[in-house]
C-alpha cells in the first residue's frame, strides 16, 4: 500500500457553485482546519473567471475537458480548454500525477443531499465511501459509469492518482445556503480523516456490504422538432432524487397537462432531477441503479 | 368606474426565471386560456435576449429601467434600456398607457410561495388582493414600499394603469418546476377572473380586512472593507419567507462558525431571503411588516 499523502480540494469548477467557493476562501484563511498529521492538503479555485461573471462557465464547461484526448489537443484553445490544461499539469499529469488525492467540490439544484461521487470501485474508493457513510448516514454513494480506462476520463478529478466529487444539493446556482455548505465542509474533513487513518493503517472495522446507486443513463425532456421542449419534469419525481421510479409512474408533464410515464422495465433511481445547469441540453435527470457493493 | 379592459401578461421581464416564460409560451398556442368575456389580453416576452443567453438580464437590470426619469434620458442606451423604452411604447405610455393592467410575472428562489406584489393600495388593488387570497389561501400579499409618484417607479409593471408582480418561488434559475408554473397559472387566472368579475360590477362578497406584508427595509451580508462577504444568511432565517424574525434571533453565521443577532427593536417578517439573484449587490434579504388592510 502507497500513501496519499498529497490532496488537492478544489473549488469552482463551475463558477456559479458557491459552496466550494465560498470553503475554499474560509480554508485559505484557516488552514489548520485542513490539517492531518499525514497529509499535505492544498485548496485549488479551478474556474475564477467563470465566477467573476457568475456563471457555470465561460466558453465550455470544464469539467468535460479532462480526457487524455482533449489534453493533448492544442487547437483546442478556448479558457476553459486552456483552463484544463494548466489544471492537469498542477494537479497531474495523469500518467504520474502530482496528486494522490483529487477532491472536487460540486453543487447541484437538485435535492441530492451529501453525495459522494466516486470514479472508481477499487478497495481504496469502497473503504472511502464506507467510512463517510458511517461518519455521515445522510451521505449517497454515487458510482460512476465505469470506464475502460482513466486516462479518457472528462472529470477534473480524474487527474489525480484518485479523484472524487461531492455534490451537495439542493442550492440554486450562485446562492449559498448554511445547510448545503456545513454538509461539504463535514463530508470533505471525514474524506481527510479517512486518508488520515489509512495512511496510518488504522482504518476502523468497516461495514462489509455498502448501499450505492451506480449511474445508467441520462434522460431528455420530450421535445418538438422545433427543439422545443413539450414538457417538464413531472411532480411526482421532481425532488425525489435517489427515491425509486417503478414503471408506469409518471415522469413528465406536458405543457397540455398530459401525463406522460416511464415506460422502462425495471425500477430505477433518479438523481440530479431537473438540475438547472442541464437545462442547455434539455436533459431531465440521470437514471440509477440501486446497488449493494462489497467493502473489501 | 371606468373598465380594464386591456391587459398584457409579461413573461421573462428576467431571461432566467423560467415559469413565466413557458407560461407565455404556452398561452400563445392555447390563448382559450386566457379568454375573459369583457378583456382583450395580451402577451408579452420582455428579455427575449436575457432568455437566449440564459440570464437574468444582458447589461442591467430591466425592471429597474421605468422611472420616468431613465424613460426621457435617451443617452441610457444598453440593452435593457432600450428594450424599457420599447415596452413602454407598447405598454405605456405611463400618462396615458394603452393597458389598463399589466401582469408581470417573475421567479424567486426563496421560500416565498406563490407572492403578489401590488404597486400601490387604492381599492382596485386591494379588492383584487382579497379576491385573489379568498380563491387562493397560500397566496401572500407583498405591498411595495408607497411611491409619491408612481410615474417614478421603476417597474416593468408601472407601465400600466394598473401593475401587478406574481412572484413564485423557490425555484432555481434556469429551472422549471412543475408546482412553481401551476402556482403562476392559478394566480394569473384568479386575476383575469376577479378584472372580469370587476368590469361585469359582479364582485363576490370579499373579507373586509386582509392580511398583507409591508416592505421596510433591504439587508446587506456583512462585508469587509474589501467588498469580501464575511457571512452567510443563517439557517435560522433560510427559508423562513414571510415567517417572524424577533430581535435578538441569529440573522447571520459568519465564516468563522459566529453568529451575528437581528437587532432590531421590533419584530419583522423577512422575505426575498438569500435571493440568488441578489447576489451581485450582496443583498441578504427584505424586512416586511405585517399589516391588515381595509378592504372597501
Amino acid at each position: 500500500m502507497s500513501k496519499i499523502s498529497k490532496v488537492a480540494i478544489v473549488g469552482g469548477t463551475h463558477g456559479n457553485e458557491f459552496s466550494g467557493i465560498y470553503l475554499i476562501k474560509k480554508w485559505q484563511q484557516q488552514p489548520q482546519l485542513l490539517a492531518r498529521a499525514s497529509l499535505q492538503v492544498e485548496t485549488v479555485f479551478a474556474n475564477p473567471k467563470a465566477h467573476a461573471e457568475n456563471k457555470r462557465y465561460i466558453d465550455a464547461d470544464l469539467n468535460r475537458q479532462f480526457s487524455a484526448q482533449s489534453l493533448a489537443d492544442y487547437d483546442l484553445a478556448n479558457y476553459e480548454q486552456s483552463r484544463a490544461k494548466a489544471l492537469h499539469q498542477q494537479l497531474g499529469p495523469k500518467a504520474n500525477p502530482n496528486m494522490d488525492l483529487v477532491i472536487d467540490l460540486h453543487n447541484t439544484t437538485s435535492n441530492m443531499g451529501p453525495t459522494l461521487i466516486l470514479l472508481e470501485q477499487t478497495p481504496f474508493y469502497k473503504q472511502l465511501a464506507a467510512y463517510v457513510k458511517m461518519q455521515m448516514p445522510e451521505a449517497v454513494i454515487f458510482l460512476e459509469e465505469a470506464e475502460d480506462d482513466m486516462a479518457q476520463h472528462r472529470f477534473l478529478a480524474s487527474c489525480g492518482k484518485y479523484g472524487v466529487l461531492i455534490e451537495v444539493g439542493p442550492q440554486p446556482q450562485s446562492a449559498l445556503r448554511q445547510d448545503i455548505l456545513e454538509q461539504m465542509e463535514r463530508m470533505t474533513g471525514y474524506i481527510l480523516d479517512f486518508v488520515d487513518l489509512y495512511n496510518q493503517q488504522a482504518v476502523p472495522e468497516l461495514p462489509k456490504l455498502l448501499e450505492a446507486f451506480l449511474y445508467l443513463d441520462t434522460i431528455t425532456l420530450p421535445m418538438d422538432e422545433q427543439g422545443e421542449r413539450l414538457a417538464m419534469v413531472h411532480q411526482h419525481v421532481q425532488d425525489n432524487d435517489f427515491k425509486p421510479l417503478n414503471p408506469g409512474e409518471p415522469l413528465f408533464r406536458t405543457f397540455n397537462g398530459e401525463d406522460i410515464y416511464y415506460e422502462g422495465n425495471k425500477t430505477v433511481y433518479p438523481a440530479f432531477i431537473n438540475e438547472a445547469a442541464y437545462y442547455d441540453n434539455n436533459l431531465a435527470m440521470s437514471f440509477l441503479d440501486k446497488v449493494y457493493i462489497e467493502v473489501n
